[in-house]
């Protein structure tokens, strides 16, 4: 596998790009204004002006872009990844999307006779950037095998998660999670402003035991200091909560935290937050 | 210090009266029911039958009993520790309890030439018996700066947090993170169960990342092993998170996840499941 195609050359999707070719492979990429995507191309990418000239000759297609809808274009279009990449080539979806349209992707990619992996990633751009993100991958395991090299070049926690639709189901399992505990953190942080206790004593106490998080170590600090800039935008988190819901729904679960939040944060881009980070939550508790 | 009264010698207490007898301090301890703590009597604790005279010549009293009705019960009941205690004795609650009921201890202490603090803890019974407890301390500093040899034995993050009741605020800011971080769990993994995931690939998968937390790693296989044996009663659980409520309602708060897993607490106690420990969450989501 030496020829990668990648659409999707965004904030997470350049560094994924830049780790690639660090480790030896060749990229082409595609995006609709060139302008955004000059660095790269300066650093050895190869750019083209339609998807279907960027894949055609790759080993390899990767994709992240923002909703299902973006993934279904970029695969299903006319003249686009499934009318032009090569019988053999491999099609890794890495967008956060729907665990029923990757089945879909499958089932036709394999009609086609290509290779169909959902690969959707945790780590954010930091992950990205330093090649350290986690990829959750589903599909055929050995397809999954042969993309490792791949993988490897822009991630450290690599999981086989089962069959095609399982890598997004995991993802779901990451993001409900994260809900409830973003929230957690902003109740519990309004509350100690509120009764007005000293922030850092309380963060001193709480953080190293059983009420810990991850979230609480990147947004707590973030959130104290009144600094809403995205490591992960609102906008894109009410895709994936949303998405978590209607599967949760369609197995007849639920999921009453994660609705509850999913409300919370639409009612934010509602508002016109969609562009700040999660950690904007704290506006539901503190406005 | 040398002295001190001990009154509360359930599963965490008696943890906590051998790391204080191990750091050399003499414990009086008082229990309703003898039997129940003669292996610390066996090993150096002296008995009382009252609690007056259990604390009466101690220089420290240390309480950490189930409910707040039960705080005010051994500090102000008739001949007991406000009653008894030499003046100038140090008088620390470790119950999780009201802030409102420790701030009124506080005032009612110091008019009787006492000092008093709250001291609620994290770290449940293992820290407790490894003596790596968080102490979340509230009151006067140098009454906290006293009580330092004693906290030390018992614990290994100690942190004054302010004036008489924020001990208490402290707690309650980690016990809204909690609710919500288990919440998370329970959803999340019924969510994965549902959709017929590899869970133990779902845990390497999101364990470590963004979605990591502490409740996460403490309950999480627990809860997949279907073990709901106690670590942390739900009964107790559901009695912090109310006074929790109480509080951030008192400021106008709205905790909107706090209440609703308040909610699925308060009904799995309805149906006899008190005595589980709190990851039972997941009956809410399972049954």
């Amino acid at each position: 596998m030496k020829t990668i195609g990648f659409i999707g050359v965004g904030i997470m999707g350049k560094s994924m790009v830049r780790n690639l070719m660090k480790a030896g492979f060749t990229l082409h990429i595609y995006a609709r204004t060139r302008a955004k995507v000059e660095d790269v191309i300066d650093e050895g990418a190869l750019f083209y002006e339609d998807i279907g000239s960027c894949v055609e000759d790759c080993d390899a297609v990767i994709t992240i872009v923002g909703y299902p809808e973006d993934v279904e274009e970029v695969y299903l279009a006319e003249g686009n990844i499934f009318e032009r990449a090569r019988a053999g080539a491999y099609c890794i979806d890495m967008t956060t999307s729907s665990p029923n349209l990757a089945k879909q992707l499958y089932a036709k990619g394999k009609a086609l006779g290509l290779h169909v992996l959902d690969a959707p990633v945790t780590g954010g751009d930091v992950g990205a950037k330093n090649g350290t993100l986690s990829i959750l991958v589903g599909g055929e395991e050995e397809d999954f095998k042969a993309c490792l090299p791949l993988f490897k070049a822009m991630g450290t926690n690599i999981q086989y998660e089962g069959k095609a639709g399982n890598g997004q189901h995991t993802k779901m399992v990451n993001q409900i999670m994260i809900a409830a505990n973003l929230s957690g953190v902003c109740e519990a942080l309004s509350y100690a402003r509120k009764k007005e206790l000293d922030l850092d004593a309380v963060l001193a106490a709480v953080s190293s035991g059983a009420a810990g998080s991850r979230q609480l170590e990147l947004l707590g600090s973030k959130i104290l200091a009144g600094d809403l800039n995205p490591g992960f935008f609102v906008k894109h988190f009410v895709k994936d909560m949303r998405l978590a819901a209607e599967e949760a729904e369609e197995s007849g679960l639920k999921l009453d935290i994660l609705l509850q939040v999913l409300k919370h944060y639409q009612a934010l881009e509602t508002d016109g937050w969609g562009d700040l980070g999660t950690q904007a939550l704290i506006k539901h508790y503190e406005e």
